[in-house]
């Protein structure tokens, strides 16, 4: 299966993050636990902090990847554009957020974005993407 | 690793549900799953429509559980009490939602009781139970 | 046909309470003027102040019954749990509410159970289980 | 028992309406249903889709009517001057709606005409006017 | 001077409304009252339920008056067509009402109408008629 | 193509009312424009103050006509009735607004009268009326 | 008939104050044309910047004086205390406004002092103290 | 005097609390101290996390009892029926919080039991038991 | 102990103030039964409808008093600036309000001062007094 | 005329969108349809997924084209950027919307672009194009 | 020049408040350190916890200085009557504030008496005063 | 110092926009100024319509850069997203604005992004950049 995983904002700088709501990883070191505990799947990293480019991956995506696990950071919480974006796109997605964010400030307590996924997981640090591709994988080979 | 399975009102009657948001499994159903996927954990499955009992279960859950699973359908969207009832229950736990609240009416947007778990998934019918499942393991051997 | 009239909160004290609201009459009263004035059907009177045990026997309502008539209380106004359970309730159901909702405070003017009913009925004392009956057996007898 | 039965705005159009929200009777229809029902009593049926008209009749009710069956249709939610009209007719007064107003448009689930009336009664479509007829008579009958 | 009295729904009944709020004075009594006061000034009354009626007067309302007392009652709150109508009368305005409108439900503290008059008085029954008179006669005189 | 042209409260006296927003020419400049523009078209406005006149007129407009160009005014942002009418009425419609709505008060940013006509066009003075009927010609003809 | 005209923050400097809002007057200018047209009247001006200072005012008022004529500024649309203050005074009171308190910044359209007073008068620049004034003696002799 | 003492949800897990907000103390330990501090007086304890059963004693209350002291716990803040049970029971009640309310999360700042009761102490810790009961006994024996 | 009690806008006139919310006593019966009561303390009684001057009382208390009991009375729903000077007052403060904030307008169910307090009593007349002297003398001998 | 028609997110992927909001057509089917209908005008089709493009276009818009059609699809709804940016640019503006925004998501009810465009056209499908063209050159021309 | 530097409630207590919001200098410190830094200007720095008094002190600012440095503490999020006055003084006004407002309760997001300053400065403690005093000379000497 | 001034969209267009609320200057006019009034310093000024190339910049800011003075313009009100990265970014930070923002529309009176920087400076032109300059530099050697 292959799987594009699709970071928002700031994530390049994931290890530098408050740890409380991100934890100590760096996204190449989650890129390295996906690897390690899905060996049979290929995975693509992609990271910008350009809302336009998130945009432009996700229309190419159903042409290349079998789907898609998106952290759209703080793009979920306002932008319409990603949410029609992903509308379009038709593959599994699945959204997922490091930290809990239904916890933090008011306006992170809802997701736009994950309206328009098949579903999100929240609030476990590396272990949304791991759970996130655990996913991917059911709703890929169950099809 | 011995996992309680919390399960909220009209969870009893799960196979009956609208399918688009539930899908087409029991509770009966979801629990085969997941002692079929996860052979080595034991699962105690409890379901009750009363606030009370789910409260009640939760005090008492650290003494004889690793962790909870935790879906508390309608009363996510309203129980403080069921809230600080997480609060004081210190092992993993994870909220999990079958339907995708994100894309339902307004008042399920938001939970309220999420915030006192470890994290949330939402969306994946019964992979959100075993999503879950995959999380607490995690949660519970990486400690 | 066979009617459960289903009481929420605090209905057991009928008769004690705000008489300008709720009249003088107690739930025996009313159930003896639904039998006199309905001879042909069987009444099945359930009260109880706990919001689990109402979406309980929601759950086997459709079992042993035609029709209900529920008097949610103040769960009306807060409870998406009994919401789902009426939802789940395959069988004509009426909302009714001694007082006249709309007349009292804010947080009483929206029923958030009533939309998952056939419809609903408030203002009219006993007379809107009297009515209720009337739309029961209208609704059971037209199908 | 002389009864005024009072329509608003787009009831002209009954029959024509969304069969779902509405039914497929006519405003004629449901006049015979309610003659045929309660043969000893006498309607006068009016329909207009001005809020003055509907706020002089109202104004002349109480001299040549015993109760008022009001379906105030759109004005229901906007019209401060129909309220207005209802708190100076003093006779029993049934507000009614074909469509359940909980599970439409948010703007639909508040009514501020009915807190000027005994009481209201949403959802049942002809059946609405016929227990608001029942219930018009009992006021009437057990004054 | 020549002045036109505007009088809105329901005002056609004043002395049957309620004595607490609107006094015990009928709309003729007013009348009667602003003749005996103001002897030199004409004045004429219109009173009507209908929106549409109050916004026809005002628009020809310049052409054969020197200001406008008026009292748009329930339309006050919500007519934008009324207050637009207003905006359009370029002679002096002053809006009135018997009730104090800032003590009654949370609906009528906001008058969108008076915005567009010289400015408006609150409060005083019958006496918000003849201060208006008075107002009107000050800003007909000094201009 | 025949075309009722349906114009809401105030705009009888358009050629008076504030220039910035509405331009400077009046209903009947405006009618005349059309018809110069649009010479094999049959074009009939009607104006009226009253919102029950507008209704009444919607109701037989899908009989004599075969489209709506509409201009409901201060109604556009309060009339539930209004709404429901244009819901009733089958053939193409199009609500026009000479000033930019979004622009304007606060209360004149949404129009709920819109939402049951194919769609509108706001902001262009005489402009957006002969932008409507081009519309219209499109919506009958492309059927 | 003796009156205490009690004017709140900033009013000291009316005549420097914006024009269009307040007028050219200055408080000195309003209390000789009022003790010119009441020329039987007692008046007795107080002005000040300080909520408390007002309090007390109004607190030995009914002691002093048969009316109070107040304009409270600012602190209209702020002060619980001057509320309070108010509903303690048991004579006649009068609350004016320079300006039209409905056509300026939101938080100015509604004033919580006013509903304490027996009514308000707004937007008639000096002549709201001339009909304040008129309004009092009416109150006073007619009592 | 015989006083009621009603604990809602959690309470019973009372020393394992949050201490800023709860202090150390259990329930057990408030209970020995008001005895102590109150040795005339007869207490009876009772704490269910279940909504129905603390509205099933307040029934019963007035019968057995001279006053009442609630901590309805998360239930303040959402329970209506609770506040209908109070309004029904006839005694001095007295609502407690061991946390200081105001400073919490929004949701906790207003409590919509306590309009019911007598009125509420919010912040004490165990002292707000105690001063509960010195007020109790006030209010008891000073009728 | 040493006891500073702060009483706020209005409370000079307590014993003629509405005597359902406010009971029938003045301050200085409530100084009296304070210092009757509690007979080893020392009490200083403030009064002040100024908020500047509660602010300037605050900033010195904690020099001369071993606890403070205020009554911000109107300032408690408004007061940054008191709420900011109790955050700077270093001893036990308790805040009291005669009435039960919680049934009475809106805008007072909120208190903004007692956040900076160690608690607060509310709805108990002069026993709110009393109660909040008890808990200043548990507050301070506890320590 | 040169006219710059702007196309904002996911418009690149228009003839896969929801038909029944979008229509069946691509952009380049709208290119060709506007410019076989409008043969003498010169348009310039632009689409960008990047908010920051599509303000970087609108800023060198005036030096090449005589009027802008915009279709800022997600970014009409939340994009203050893009609103300055057109506000910054002096030529005809028009904003066009596929759907009608009115019956769509509450969000999407409101657009802030609009408001700095001479108007705009919502609901057309390509109509809006066309009609938006349509508008450019009246708006052009007539200066 | 002269340059009232004015300091509103709690602020004569400087030093003593939280030191992560407010710095650990007193007004005494600040008021030297503004002297070292601007030599050749004369400052008057006045605090005062009345808003009475520092309305007061804005009236006869413009006679005496030629500029204003204000720190309105707490009433910058309420007090319109401060507005009104910083509104009347016509000389260069320069609001400050020690702590950064966008990161506090949010009550203090907003400030209402900034919109009539010049602008204002937040979060930089004691140099908040001394860029605030900057912009005064700027302000004035550029004039 | 090496300070790095970040401006965001439109602001490449400055000396043409409102002149009232941006002053006469263009960007490259604010540069020179700085230059010349604090010789000794080193900027690098960047300008960008771009979202992600703002937080691109400000990734790598910390690296290159002792302070960053960031006007996000249009972004302040809605950019989550430079938000986190402004978090991201430890060294000293000053947010600045040319225009007043509480003077200007409700959706600008709040800077989401400000409460990341040290503080913020809003409404005084070009002088916003020299006093920002003026509190890095203090910020930076102060340190």
């Amino acid at each position: 299966m292959k799987i594009l995983v699709l970071n928002g904002p700031n994530l390049n700088l994931l290890g530098k993050r408050d740890k409380t709501q991100y934890g100590v990883l760096t996204l190449d070191d989650i890129e390295k636990i996906l690897k390690d505990e899905f060996k049979e799947e290929y995975f693509e990293f992609f990271q910008s902090n350009h809302e336009g480019e998130l945009i432009d991956k996700l229309h190419s995506a159903a042409d290349y990847f079998d789907g898609v696990l998106i952290n759209p950071g703080g793009y979920s919480h306002t932008s319409v554009a990603i949410r029609d974006a992903l509308e379009l796109c038709k593959i599994p997605k699945v959204e997922v957020h490091l930290s809990n964010i239904s916890t933090r400030e008011d306006f992170r307590h809802r997701t736009i974005t994950a309206a328009r996924c098949n579903g999100y997981v929240s609030g476990f640090k590396e272990l949304s993407y791991t759970s996130g591709t655990y996913l991917l994988k059911k709703l890929h080979y169950n099809r």
